[in-house]
């Protein structure tokens, strides 16, 4: 910000350092502000949610810890996919010029990866799905564990495979390109934006999915034990 | 094939029409033995599928047609993501100018796609999950079903919802770049190679995911009215 600007872009803090973004103009907000909405949010809908999932009013059925937690979990998808990735696959366009709230968290993340200010192809698209599909679907999951319904363990399956497929793609196309859009071995924007928070959503996953597939298997195994042999 | 070739590259068949491509070679096999490869050994399969879910040895359970024909699907997988796709995987770098038989079925694939003659990025991430999980897990689901496994319905919702997720991103991310590495509407190599072949895997893992649902859903509202009420 100290350098003297180019007559059409301002410099920015994006990698590699040759990435030609166009319209960009620098955050006006402080990176806390960002930081403090994502997790604020985050915690109150956790909140909630654990309060909600111990209401026995729903079903009258008791919920163990780890399944109201795997509510929560659902219920911050809900929020992140929904809203800050919805907000990304609407506005990608015009994010690297904005000043809008979003826009510049999307500006502070693309510090750790910034194929989120050049518009990337598979980042939109992938980014996409993620908000209209799994978004969604994530809230219809906490809403069909606190009303008992018999899809419940589908939803988790289905929110799960395509949050560690997205995820994995996200990873292994960028592993491809040398991980050129990130100052690699940063702590804050490699190694706490990049592959922490994205590796929240391979591990988490992967454990809800096996969850998942060890209740249907079982539900399964249940209903082919006194049902006539019959596929 | 008649033109003078440029010293360093063939004139290339593909799309876009100025797309650089290292290292091409022309096919000098005709196009029939690829399609015939294709599609005989997807027959094949097809037949021994179909004879094989039939047996009644495996679990003394009979199987509807529908289900039979969902393994033949699930056999025709195995072989195309695994033996095919997965020669994409491996040799993606040497298809170009490699004249072994399964690359030149991708030279011929690729005028409707040419992503796939010059490494695109996510194609080659995309095509590596689908050959080294997908194409395995079709062939776990086939054997799950002849052996009426517990998670039979499970796999055949992992695979379905996987192919279903990779092949929305592949139109999707092709749409968004304007259908550049086809040419738009030309009969055989738009309409049947990259939509019609494709399309395919967006209509069956589409009935499959919901088939999977409803079997799943039922067998947890069967174990769910029996036992007590704990999630």
């Amino acid at each position: 910000m100290g350098l003297e600007a180019e007559p059409l872009a301002a410099p920015h803090p994006y990698w590699p350092r040759d990435l030609e973004i166009r319209r960009y103009i620098p955050n006006d907000r402080p990176t806390w502000h960002s930081l403090a909405f994502l997790f604020s949010v985050s915690a109150a809908l956790l909140t909630l949610t654990w309060l909600a999932a111990g209401w026995r009013g729903w079903t009258g059925a008791p919920m163990r810890t780890g399944r109201r937690l795997a509510l929560c979990w659902f219920a911050i998808c809900g929020f992140i996919h929904g809203v800050i990735e919805g907000w990304f696959s609407l506005y990608h366009t015009d994010i690297p010029g904005d000043q809008s709230f979003l826009s510049q968290l999307w500006k502070e993340y693309a510090k750790g990866d910034s194929r989120y200010v050049i518009e990337d192809n598979f980042t939109v698209c992938m980014e996409t799905i993620t908000a209209w599909a799994w978004g969604p679907l994530s809230l219809l999951t906490v809403l069909a564990f606190l009303q008992r319904q018999p899809h419940r363990y589908v939803l988790q399956l289905v929110v799960s495979l395509g949050q560690l497929y997205g995820d994995v793609l996200y990873f292994y196309t960028e592993y491809r390109e040398g991980f050129a859009h990130s100052e690699m071995w940063h702590p804050l924007y490699f190694w706490f934006y990049f592959v922490f928070m994205n590796a929240l959503w391979i591990v988490i996953p992967s454990i809800l999915l096996l969850d998942a597939w060890g209740h249907l298997s079982a539900a399964q195994r249940a209903l082919d034990s006194v049902k006539p042999k019959r596929h």
